[in-house]
């Protein structure tokens, strides 16, 4: 970055295709991102005709735009091997911002973005720059839970934007769980009448779910949902009879259900509907199955499991159970051509996994080994355990989010090449619409920041200056991020 | 309350005054709250004239206010011996409000409204009751903390509504402090001009101040402003020179202030004239005066100061030094008319107090204590220490907010009547328009009925349920209170 001043005029200023480009005006995630941006550069430009004046020297009247590959991947959906990268050459008269694929342009255009600043009289300025940008993981998600909270599609909207601003490409929705089953299933559609807090004012539609997908996918980002079974499945259990173990209490049942029953046919049959469902509702190459915190009580105490038990020769070792109900469902899911994702317990507890089984580790102890241990076995992982964004703390917490080191474990450079990024986790226990957007943020824009970055990039000083004029720039955004300690953003947040 | 259901219909419900009433159409503070009880009541009523129907039978068609003290105090302030009891009888088909002034019939007004709720088909309903009413603590405040953000006008003006939702009446506005000093003095311009974040858009003016003080009258709740000297004032020394003591470094200044300088005549000329015009800006009868964490560091290193010691024999007890001071501010304010509360050092470093002094108890260690003590040489005292809801953590932490007993210290009946209240205090260094609102509450709502109701009620379950639900009640108000767990509101909150 250069100390060279140019300025730009929201009466000049274009963002356009350059000539050489392979995409052209019908790639409208290019032009709808266009749009976002000029708009965000000049938020209170007004909307007249486009006045071509002369362009002062030393301004830049235009960004040009110039997709490098023949298949721009305009229509497409971004997956984990997306090219994000991009070159970002600012300069007078014209800027260019150079990338392979639309992917990388998103990424490139936020980050012009942000170049631009207010300079005196508030003229809106830019410094001479040369960028050459990549993330240093393919995977950078944020999970949040719409179970124990509906969270609005307006709210979800607004988050995945902020997302984008953060170079965010991955929201982990874990979209169903006990306290409810918000998700709309055409095939079942019995499981939120009866699973949702309410059948309709708190469901994703399938129309909702396609919305969704679309708005992330024109940000550049994966929308990837959790299904998670056997455990956390109570709200499953309202509209689909049969489909939880009956939990006994001595010789009869209790009347409260337990996880999954993995002894039925139906279980399996259900399953696979719903899965191949899933599968097609749901674009993205991966589902998360989940398959954590499983409490064997409930299988301990029913009779059949326990026959079930004995004819296959596990004894008392539960864990077997599991195992097996996992092997079927992750079977199930390859067969409709997806790929998964799965939390460290299913690792754990010795199932047997497909290569390309991705391992979500997030217990919070043991960090670092359970890494070595996954990766020495060849899997793919995913770091979700230092960024447990639901649990708050008075003070600065971002720092801990930002120092944490998702390479910091022992192992070779093969082993560290599986750890394909991270995600920041709010959990839903505490959030809803009320409060959900300003814990998230700009807590995520710490982890945001260690997932995109080198890991060189470290320095708190640093990172908390750029961090709290990021935040004001969400805020000027119309995202209500809280602030990082005492001070001010010249545009407050106009809400309560 | 009785098993008996009435109903309640917007087309012919009324709010009016009792004829026996000795208030009338020219209180406009009643006139105010009808109206907007009547719109929390029924908050989709179309605004048609109002059509007078025959009521049903088993329906209420009328509220009737009854003002029974000659003087209503409609048009005065509250204070802290004002009367907020009331008598609330709900029958059909009149139900009848009575209080002794205007401050208990906006408390029953309240009540009236949290006591209706959606039956089937979502008809108003409300059952016959009785109730006698009054609160168990005279001051129940909220602190708010505008110097370390600014809080724009509407973000406080929500928040004091709200208070009103949990009968709390006062608003304990700790206006400025050392990161910015954003009251506009008419007398000193220049302690805003420079000294706010910004010196017009961060800034409160007169008419500000008169809109909240007004806003929060018709609500029954008292504005105190805190103007804390001589520590936390960095922010008044950039517009006021020579107010600040200039800290030494060996033999020369070191470019850096510490507290005011006591020493200087300048100083309480400066004092006096500002308290005046605080005096006339602000009508409550109390001033808080802070006088907490008065760092001698600086004091020790000016030669000035020094000097000064040894000519007043102090030695080198520089809490001598600082009871000088305040003893001298005190006296500024008395001669203001003005009563005043002081944070709990003044009183432990041995000032000179007048016997109407409130001594504000906040540190967190030995509160029962420091109240014993406080309450033992006959001061009047407030109690914040357990109720600091700026130190957030994960969890359901208005339990302990609602658990804490302001009586639990040991002393006579004499001694515990002296504490006239307590304040829930969010301090400013992480929250801002941000996050504010759904940080206060509903946490603040366990403090509110604390100091409301009869020390007894403590029932953690049944005020999760009924906080639960007033939490979602204040949502539907359009607050966005944060959840207390797992679950959902009927109307969920329709911003980001």
């Amino acid at each position: 970055m250069s100390t060279v001043v140019f300025k730009l005029s929201g009466a000049s200023f274009q963002i356009v295709d350059a000539k050489e480009s392979s995409s052209g005006a019908s790639c409208s995630l290019l032009q709808n991102a266009y749009r976002r941006y000029f708009e965000y550069i000049f938020p209170s430009a007004r909307k007249q005709g486009h006045v071509k004046k002369k362009t002062p020297a030393s301004a830049v009247s235009e960004l040009q735009v110039w997709i490098t590959s023949a298949d721009t991947e305009c229509d497409g959906f971004p997956n984990v091997t997306s090219d994000e990268s991009y070159q970002l050459s600012v300069d007078s008269p014209v800027s260019v911002l150079k990338a392979s694929t639309v992917w990388g342009a998103l990424r490139g255009l936020e980050t012009f973005s942000q170049l631009v600043y207010e300079g005196e009289y508030g003229a809106k300025s830019i410094n001479r720059t040369e960028i050459s940008d990549f993330p240093r993981f393919a995977h950078r998600g944020v999970l949040l839970d719409t179970s124990r909270h509906f969270l609005p599609i307006k709210v979800i909207l607004a988050n995945l934007e902020a997302m984008a601003w953060n170079k965010f490409n991955v929201f982990h929705w874990h979209i169903v769980d006990d306290p409810s089953f918000p998700y709309l299933s055409r095939t079942f559609p019995q499981l939120s009448q009866q699973g949702a807090f309410h059948p309709y004012t708190h469901v994703y539609t399938p129309s909702d779910v396609k919305m969704i997908i679309e708005f992330a996918r024109l940000r550049g980002i994966r929308v990837v949902p959790e299904f998670d079974t056997p455990g956390h499945t109570q709200s499953w259990g309202k509209g689909q009879k049969d489909l939880l173990t009956p939990c006994y209490s001595g010789a009869s049942p209790s009347g409260s259900f337990g996880p999954v029953n993995p002894i039925l046919n139906t279980t399996y049959e259900f399953m696979s509907m719903f899965f191949k469902e899933v599968s097609t509702v749901f674009p993205d190459a991966y589902i998360h199955l989940g398959g954590d915190e499983v409490d064997f009580n409930c299988w301990k105490s029913n009779p059949d499991i326990q026959k079930f038990m004995e004819q296959q020769g596990f004894g008392t070792d539960y864990s077997k159970l599991e195992s097996l109900y996992i092997q079927r469902i992750l079977d199930i899911v390859s067969s409709t051509n997806k790929h998964y994702l799965i939390w460290q317990e299913v690792f754990d507890n010795g199932v047997k996994l497909k290569q390309d089984t991705v391992v979500n580790v997030w217990i919070g102890n043991k960090v670092e080994e359970e890494l070595q241990k996954v990766t020495e076995a060849g899997f793919t992982t995913i770091l979700s355990a230092p960024w447990y964004l639901d649990y708050i703390s008075y003070g600065q917490d971002w720092q801990k989010y930002y120092l944490a080191e998702p390479l910091g474990f022992k192992g070779t450079d093969a082993q560290k090449k599986l750890v394909v990024g991270g995600e920041a986790c709010l959990w839903g226990e505490y959030v809803d619409a009320t409060n959900l957007t300003p814990r998230l943020w700009p807590r995520a824009s710490a982890v945001a920041e260690r997932l995109w970055s080198d890991k060189d990039v470290r320095d708190l000083n640093d990172a908390y200056s750029r961090l709290a004029q990021h935040r004001c720039r969400m805020v000027q955004r119309g995202i209500p991020a809280e602030p990082l300690f005492s001070g001010y953003c010249a545009y407050e947040y106009k809400g309560v």
